[in-house]
């Protein structure tokens, strides 16, 4: 397999064509960016730490029966994943009140849900991602109600495996975001990454956050927690 | 029947207690608000001009088979209705796309649904009144997933009955807004206002729009719009 044209730039990561039709070459860029791209910094080796976590997660994840784009990592910034076509939204899986969550509901951060719960939001910046309601989602024809019913299913099948995979090493899984694709035959797989720019991981005993949110709030040095994450995984240590 | 101290105060209406411990006297003001409270005014005959217009539309759906608290106008600014708990959720039945839904889809104004929609929002001015899914009210525990369907089908029955009846005098009803309380058997009741307030009417010819967007973007008289309302609706004559 050869690494070919690229594809698509976002703003985490570059996807390349490959001799093979139906797998694409992705490149972890070492860019920090949040609220909707307003803030933004380059941050060497990020993009090894995601990366690495990601392959990490997706490979317990594919061990515990959850399908993905996931094929194999090829390097420290690589990835290799199956051809999808995403569905246009964000699947946010919350079992803690935090972030917009929290606001709107008028929760104190930090406050436990009752049970999880599964938002959609539409993958739109021009539109700054907004919530959307199911029947939002019928009229701009995102997702078929039946469909939906299989994100919201895999979301909450991933959070009880990754729950128990974070606790087992002392960290508490908050909230974390997910992206579905569909392969040539119109299969649901989980793609996108999960990482900590994409979950909110806090350490259960001192509550010291270890994702994105360091970034966002300029709390310290984002590689320093997203390698505390990837060590705790399992992972290599900082080369 | 006889009036007597105030209960509680709103933004359009005063309610006070009555003799008869399970009936309420609402009295409608001359103020109009926006945005959250942030745009404000008094405008001399708009709490008659609600009043009479809600007292036609709630005795009209009453023919209809929808059950509300209201029991009858008593004087130009004032009705009687049944004391309720009201369920702190504002139900939103779309036709057309326009206002909030417009901006959240990223939707032209003025372009038709697929179908009605039904959205909740939380009655909550410190939040803002937020859009909120079945799960945020679950966690919240404004309603049960019953209750839900219960003012989803009330809302969607709402609709039908005023699209027919405005359609009749030449008016669209794109969108409006229904509050739903609890009697004291805990049966589901349509309660607080239906006027120009809480829809968004626009004239089927000329797309004069005949509701409160007239106050909220500076379009012209109020009064004026909502006596056309009245009119319409086979109201009295301005006196």
């Amino acid at each position: 397999m050869e690494k070919r044209g690229l594809l698509y730039e976002g703003k985490a990561k570059k996807i390349f064509s490959t001799t093979d039709e139906f797998t694409v070459w992705i490149e972890y860029k070492d860019s920090a960016t949040a609220f909707n791209g307003e803030k933004k910094e380059t941050i060497e080796g990020k993009g090894r730490l995601n990366n690495l976590i990601t392959s990490l997660l997706f490979t317990s994840l594919k061990e515990k029966g959850i399908e993905s784009h996931f094929i194999k990592q090829v390097s420290d910034y690589e990835q290799l994943v199956k051809r999808v076509e995403i569905i246009p939204l964000e699947v946010v899986v919350r079992n803690i009140a935090a972030g917009s969550l929290a606001k709107r509901i008028g929760w104190e951060e930090g406050t436990p849900l009752k049970s999880p719960i599964v938002e959609f939001y539409y993958k739109d910046d021009d539109l700054g991602d907004p919530l959307l309601t199911v029947d939002h989602i019928e009229q701009l024809e995102l997702a078929s109600v039946e469909e939906l019913k299989t994100l919201k299913e895999m979301g909450l099948k991933v959070n009880t495996i990754l729950q128990e995979l974070f606790n087992e090493v002392g960290i508490q899984l908050v909230d974390f975001k997910l992206e579905f694709g569909k392969d040539v035959d119109g299969k649901i797989l989980l793609a996108d990454e999960i990482s900590p720019d994409t979950c909110r991981l806090w350490d259960k005993e001192t509550g010291q956050k270890l994702d994105k949110d360091v970034f966002r709030r300029d709390l310290g040095s984002l590689t320093d927690v997203y390698s505390i994450i990837l060590t705790k995984l399992g992972g290599p240590q900082h080369v």
